[in-house]
């Protein structure tokens, strides 16, 4: 069963229209106040939706940077062409792994092709790579779902906090994070979300609005929350995505999952991290080595003016002068991950853990 | 030396105009982006401004109670109005110990006069009160300026992170926590702060802008970047506020701030609180005992929509059935709090320490 959509129909998040040479995605900065559509026609279009955020989240990032390789073998399907796609989507963001994962795998498809073959196989890679996401996500969700049923115990209810977006929104379908969630849900297990803002960008707002649509009951509350709620006890759980996992267990994630790791650690609450194969970095040994993404000072500088109510107001702009830091991302290191769960099983995030479920990574 | 204001003029945060029957606050719900008085005449406004966060920070949150009381006697002396007033001002914030403290001693002083003498005592009371609030900040700012100086040791640079607002904008001058923040820059070290945004009430942005007007160098991150900035090491202490500290030591303050102590914890970086003895609560035996405010839903509900840049854009109301939870303050546990600064003197965050600095609290 796909996950709920806006329109009653399930769909997937990014629609090729190779005719067309195009894809269309959700435009993600819109959610969600507007649900509308984008199409895409060029490599530049590709890189600018992922650099400024249109699609999101590492696996569906990887999707849309493989259909980016495509439009631009469309494009012009020589040598330099693939190089300069290649390039140009790689530099759009540089801590989701899924992004590099996915370029090589077109370059290594592509590159032995004569150049008039790579248009048509680039199409289909990308589809494969679409295709597997989804079924990917899918079997997440099931061995997710082993891990929660076992947290439920006798209880009536699963009680569940995640971190900024890991659904269908950031997938081809299902998600990470949340698809052992909605796998709970259908299986008709009384599971309640806690989402947080996730700011500066606001992540949380879309998965409260992406887990509305398939009707999973949740709360939403500010990043700062958190510590409080799992001290006080009822939450069985904390499941978050990943952009990056290293060899040895590491997990970068969005900026603020790690707090949610400490926070969970010392209430003794499970912190599970899903993510599929291609968000699994064997080369980079440890978080340390994880480049962090800095991004725009302006996602900070942009804030609420109040009225006297306290609330209501309009955006009002900080003076230009205000120094910011906005890193993205943060390093959850493996001592604080219960366990890492992917399209193959639930693992300890250890470097032995990840080994024992993809041995073929096992070196000399 | 008072710390400097928008006009280069020190001045305090509350004004007492006892002949026009009024006092003057700041209005922080206008800040960063305005910067105006507003005139109280009126218990009811008072309780007002209190509630809705016109004024806010324990401290100025107590001293303003005080002023309400002697509006109050203004409108009228007799007791049924002293029992009306303490409890108006009593019901409008549950979490900051310093209100009722306030409200105690006004009752205290106030009760046992004949009614004719109340109106003139009330405003002499809750003079001293604020006086006596500037001073102790004032001393809070010496003795933190100590445990800071022993964190600079060599190094040429002080790194100090904070959370919310516990600044002379908390307090009717100097601050809690960023008075040895003050001292230090007015001593000649070269002291940077880390400013987190303090969602969903940005009161972060209130730091950022007093500690400009006192050109403090300093860098507003979102909350969520706190565990990153200190796992990267670089940050020497983190100094917060408080609302109420049990007399075991456990910490009240702003949501997210046990977050921040955990972190720290995890980093081996101190986690300081500052507060006066208006802030300890010796009857509250634990942090479990303290009440969590639970704030307006709409200050989660309403937030950014996203223009194409996906920065700028306008204000969106989320759906009205988007269930939100808003807890304002969290619970950081003493073994978490590596010193108490108050008036008196810096202490370790348990009843061993808090008794030895306020031996009078000795009972049986």
């Amino acid at each position: 069963m796909a996950t709920m959509r806006v329109d009653g129909t399930p769909t997937r998040t990014i629609r090729p229209l190779a005719n067309a040479q195009a894809v269309e995605i959700i435009d993600q900065t819109a959610l969600p106040h507007e649900y509308r559509w984008l199409r895409l026609s060029s490599l530049e279009a590709a890189a600018q939706a992922i650099g400024s955020m249109q699609v999101r989240g590492a696996p569906l990032i990887g999707v849309t940077a493989a259909y980016g390789v495509a439009l631009a073998m469309a494009q012009g399907d020589d040598d330099a062409s693939l190089v300069v796609a290649v390039a140009t989507l790689a530099a759009t963001r540089p801590t989701a792994v899924n992004l590099r994962w996915a370029l090589t795998r077109m370059q290594r498809c592509l590159a032995p092709l004569p150049a008039a073959a790579r248009a048509a196989a680039a199409w289909q890679e990308a589809a494969r790579i679409a295709d597997e996401d989804v079924e990917q996500c899918r079997q997440i969700g099931k061995h997710g779902l082993q891990l929660l049923r076992r947290r439920a115990g006798g209880r009536g209810r699963l009680e569940i906090m995640t971190h900024c977006n890991a659904g269908w929104l950031a997938t081809v379908d299902h998600g990470t994070a949340l698809a052992p969630v909605y796998a709970a849900f259908d299986a008709g297990v009384d599971v309640h979300l806690w989402v947080s803002e996730t700011r500066p960008r606001n992540q949380g707002l879309l998965t409260a609005w992406e887990v509305a649509q398939h009707g999973v009951p949740h709360t939403l509350v500010a990043d700062n929350a958190a510590g409080l709620l799992l001290a006080r006890g009822g939450i069985d759980a904390v499941i978050v995505g990943a952009d990056r996992i290293a060899a040895n267990g590491d997990v970068a994630n969005k900026i603020g999952t790690y707090l949610k790791a400490l926070a969970a650690d010392a209430a003794a609450v499970p912190f599970y991290v899903a993510a599929p194969r291609s968000t699994i970095d064997f080369a980079c040994p440890s978080g340390a080595a994880i480049p962090i993404e800095e991004r725009a000072a302006d996602e900070l500088r942009i804030v609420h003016g109040r009225d006297a109510s306290g609330v209501c107001g309009q955006l009002r702009q900080l003076p230009a002068g205000e120094d910011v830091a906005n890193p993205a991302f943060d390093i959850t290191p493996a001592r604080l991950v219960g366990a890492l769960i992917t399209e193959r099983g639930c693992c300890p995030a250890s470097s032995e853990g990840l080994l024992a479920l993809y041995p073929e990574e096992r070196h000399g």
